[in-house]
Formats: C-alpha cells, sequence, structure tokens
C-alpha cells in the first residue's frame, strides 16, 4: 500500500504527517514556521520535518506516492509555485522546486480550507459523499469544495472564496477591498462586532462584566457560552449572527446543492448548539420547501484535517492538474 | 450515429427536436402547450411533435439513443416525475411514465436554464469547456452549471438556483418568499423597476417620453437603446443595473471560478455593450486582482438552446444519474 506525506503551512507552526491511503494518520511531527526567514528556509523545515514524520513511521521515501500541502493562500499547481500567501509574505515562491530538492517527489499544494476540507470528505465527516462544502468560521470565512470527490479549486484556482460571496450590496467594508462579504457576516470576528455593538448600548450586560467591562476582551466563546446558559442578550447576538448563517448556507444550497455542508472553524465548537440553531432557521429559507436537502454538519477530524486533506490531495490529485 | 430528441416544454410552446450526438439540430417542430389542459394531452403533444420532427428527420425511433427534456420547473430522475413546474399547475406529474407509451427509449428530465446553459457547453459559446456557468437574465434570473462537461444539478436536484441567492441581507422581497434575492437585482425585472423609480424622479426624461408618459410600457430593450444612445437617465440605470450584475458574477466566481460564465436571456440582446459594461466593473471587484479570472460571454444558441440542451442531456446524463 502507497502511503502519503501531507503538510500543513501555517503562519505560526509547520505540521507535517504520514498517512495511509484512506487518511489515517501513522506518525506526525511539528516544528515553528518563523515566517519572516527566507523561504528557503522555511521549505527546508517543512522537508525535514516530514521526512521526521516518516522515520517515526518507519517507511522510506519509496513508500511515498506523493506529497501535498495545504497553504493559507493561493498556489499554481502547473509551475509548483506559492501565488501568494499573506501570512508568510510570500508572493510567487517556487515552493515545489525547493521542496523536491529534498524530497523528490510529486507535490500539490492548495488552499488550507480546501484541503480541511477535502479531509472531511475523505475520513471525517462527510466520508465519501459525492459533494460538500467546508466552511470555517474563524477569523475570515474559508471554503472547501468538493465536487465528485475531489476538491474544487476552479478554472484558475480561485474557487471557494466563500467567504467573499457578497452579501449585502454595498455592506460593511471587507479586509479584502470589497463591501459586504459573507465573512463580514458569518466570522467569529464578525460575531465578536456583534456582540460589542450589543455591549455597548447595554454595559450591564453579563456578558459585558465577562469581559471584564472592556468591549475588546469579547471572545466568541464568551458569546456562545451565555447563550448556551440563556442569558438574553447572548441570545440576542446568537441569533442575529446564526440569522447570517442560515442565509449564507442557504446560498450554498441554492448554488451548488451538495450533500453536506461542513461548518469547522472556532465558531463550529459551540457544536450542536450552533447546528441546531441552523436547522431552525434553514427551512424557512430555502427554495423548495419540501424537498429534502444538503445536511449541515460539524467537522471532525480536528487539528489533523490539514495533514490528511494533504496527504489525499496527493493522492486524489486536482481536477485541473491531474 | 446515434441521434437524441430534445424537448423544449415552455408555458406556451412545446418544441422538440432531432440532434446528432453533437447537438446539431437535424430537425425540429413546435406547437402549442396549452397548458390548462391535463398532463396526459401536454405528454402526448410533446410525443406526436418529436415524432413529427423524427419523420422529417428521415430516422426512426431505432436510430433515438434517448430523449430530454427541458422543463421551467424540477424533475426527479429516479422516478421520471416533474416535481413541479408552476407554469403549467403542475405538481408530481409523472411525464416519463406518460411519454413512454409513445416513445420507448431512456428519457431525461432538468430545469431548462440548466439545459439551455448546457447547450451552450456542448454547441455553443462555452463549447468544450470543462467547467461554466449560464445566466439566464429575464423575467427571473435562472442558472445552470456545467462541471466537468456535464450539468450539474446538485445532490437534491436543486442546484444552480443562482436568482435565489442572496445579495442583500433583508433586502427586496422576492416572489419566492425570501428577501434581497439576486434575481431582484439582476432580472430584466428588476432593470425596469429601477427605471420606473428614475422615471417617477424624472417625468420629463427621454424614457418616460418612448414609454408614452406611462412608466408600465417601459421594456428592457427601451433603457438598453436609450443608454447605448448615450442618454443620461438610462445610462445612470443601466449602470447601476450592470453594477449589481457584476456583483453577482464575482459571487459566481468566487464561489466555482468557472472557465466561463454566459449570459443569455432577454437582457443579454444588450450585447456586446453589456459585456464591456460587466468587463469595465469585474475587475475591482475580484478577490484576486492580478489573476486571469472566468470570462463573460453571450449565449450563442438563441432558441435553439432548449432542445440541443435536452437532446444533449439524454446523451451525457446527469452527475447523480447516470
Amino acid at each position: 500500500m502507497m502511503h502519503y506525506i501531507g503538510i500543513d503551512l501555517g503562519g505560526t507552526h509547520i505540521k507535517a504527517g504520514v498517512t495511509d491511503d484512506q487518511g489515517h494518520v501513522i506518525a506526525k511531527a511539528e516544528t515553528a514556521t518563523l515566517a519572516s526567514r527566507p523561504y528557503q528556509d522555511v521549505a527546508r523545515d517543512m522537508a525535514m520535518c516530514s521526512l521526521k514524520a516518516l522515520e517515526e513511521s518507519g517507511l522510506t521515501l519509496n513508500d511515498i506516492g506523493g506529497i501535498g500541502i495545504g497553504i493559507p493562500g493561493l498556489a499554481d499547481n502547473v509551475t509548483g509555485n506559492v501565488i501568494f500567501c499573506t501570512n508568510l509574505g510570500w508572493y510567487d515562491i517556487p515552493l515545489r522546486t525547493e521542496l523536491q530538492k529534498y524530497m523528490n517527489l510529486p507535490i500539490l499544494i492548495d488552499n488550507d480550507a480546501t484541503v480541511a476540507g477535502f479531509a472531511e470528505s475523505i475520513a471525517g465527516v462527510s466520508r465519501g459523499l459525492h459533494s460538500s462544502v467546508f466552511l470555517t468560521l474563524g477569523t475570515g470565512v474559508g471554503g472547501g469544495i468538493v465536487i465528485d470527490g475531489k476538491p474544487w479549486t476552479g478554472a484558475h484556482g480561485v474557487a471557494s472564496e466563500i467567504g467573499h460571496l457578497t452579501m449585502e450590496i454595498d455592506g460593511i467594508p471587507c479586509t479584502c477591498g470589497k463591501s459586504g462579504c459573507l465573512e463580514r457576516y458569518c466570522s467569529a470576528t464578525a460575531l465578536i462586532y456583534m456582540a460589542g455593538e450589543v455591549c455597548q448600548n447595554n454595559p450591564d450586560c453579563e456578558l459585558m462584566r465577562r469581559a471584564g467591562g472592556d468591549i475588546k476582551n469579547i471572545t466568541g466563546r464568551m458569546v456562545v457560552d451565555l447563550a448556551k446558559e440563556g442569558d438574553e442578550y447572548a441570545l440576542k447576538i446568537f441569533h442575529r449572527y446564526t440569522k447570517y448563517l442560515a442565509i449564507a448556507i442557504n446560498t450554498i444550497i441554492s448554488f451548488l446543492d451538495p450533500e453536506m455542508i461542513v461548518l469547522g472553524g472556532g465558531i463550529s465548537h459551540a457544536g450542536q448548539f450552533l447546528v441546531d440553531a441552523i436547522n431552525e432557521k434553514l427551512p424557512a429559507l430555502l427554495m423548495f420547501k419540501t424537498l429534502p436537502y444538503s445536511r449541515v454538519a460539524l467537522a471532525s477530524l480536528g487539528n489533523d484535517a490539514g495533514i490528511i486533506g494533504a496527504a489525499m490531495l496527493s493522492r486524489v490529485g486536482l481536477d485541473y492538474t491531474e
């Protein structure tokens, strides 16, 4: 059986792992990214981290069918270059060429949300499904589309930027330069912003107390915990947030109608409480109210999703690069 | 070489045609739908119309590989039933079973916009492309997604309802029961509505004059023609409309990043003038401004798209029913 190496390149940590052909992690290793270094040094440590995991797995490079990499950015799998990766300050970096100096194997690189969504469809909650859309609800909103069991990255590699669908014409300005992007309404950042507004108008509320009287201390977790406890203000915030999220999920259904929509990222730790709130609001939004629709579920792979998805990416290939 | 029958079932007309395996129309026939009749009568006329085209083509049912049908509604290709087709007042109609009484061949049924978009990808402007999204800009906005050269109708058959993506939270109420749907901003109806607002505030404008002083007479064509002539008010309306359409197109790019986005329906008759307006506004909206992006093009098949797409549907099959 062939095995695969998956590398999860983050702004702070490099994680690498060896998986079998079903995406089960056999061994893994981790090191600091130290993003301000020259890319050659980061690439060398990505290789060293991978080789360490490989050694631990008891396998050799001859057992490895390919290497996949998830990056917080965009790559061109024709050239093997990272087009950009803002967190690392990388623009047009020949990552594949650099890594192949250490491990001369086929290498595919893709966006981290795409990779994590693909991981779920191989070994997680959407395992084996023909189509799914993964949403990371974190600082921003990332997306990962799986079609026909393969990651869909689009004709120019820029698909599944679901955080930047327009949800409001001339809406809240976004870090991307546009206005009204979905992530301005559905990210953890958005939830915290809505909570800040409520606290400003209700400085005596319990949420403000837990934040030590300072709006800057509010976390998504605080809002969710208080909402679960039944706090009136926290529930109001949470209902507003899940209203927006339900609209976003309905937009995904109206567009692609996948078998499943998988929620990951910080806000997904709200668990079934979040899924219940979505399922309560979604039916009223559906275009075809009497038909079955996409299941909404929580991501199940946690921190290993990046390694698993990257490894499986190298096994399965991409639609446009196979 | 196998040939195929395509039927375009509309609220007023039934069109049927025989095509070769590349979607070239060999013969066609047409008859009135008379939608208020029992469905059995409509189905019989669909069959008669098909058999008439077949006779004209000089072929027999033995030469036909399958039959495809485009409907202004939704179908279930497992049962072969039309789930609903509002224009015809059809709910859960066994169309395949009924038609097979006359022509005992495999039959696939799909939404008319999906079928028209698929036709373009077989024999029209998006011919041979791996992925495309078709938009009909008419009374509403219909969508047709082609992925991997096949129509994408989703896991539950409700995909590509692009007219009902939410473009504005709590926006303009839509006929579907939701608010802020894309078609409330991007359909011909929306353009006419925007024109009405401008005329109301500027009763002396040229558009109002052409409408004979009655807002109810305004057509999309009038606005487009006057905008092409450089009329200030018409240009203002047209720029507002194309701003919304550019946002919608960018949302399609951010979601799926197809090779091409094809514009059809009434408003697409504005031609290159429309494409130019989109191409002028789109770059500022793109997430990745330095990368190539989906080409925007005009549909090229006109009235035969329904027949061609339906016929080719029966040749190629659907993702979930093949």
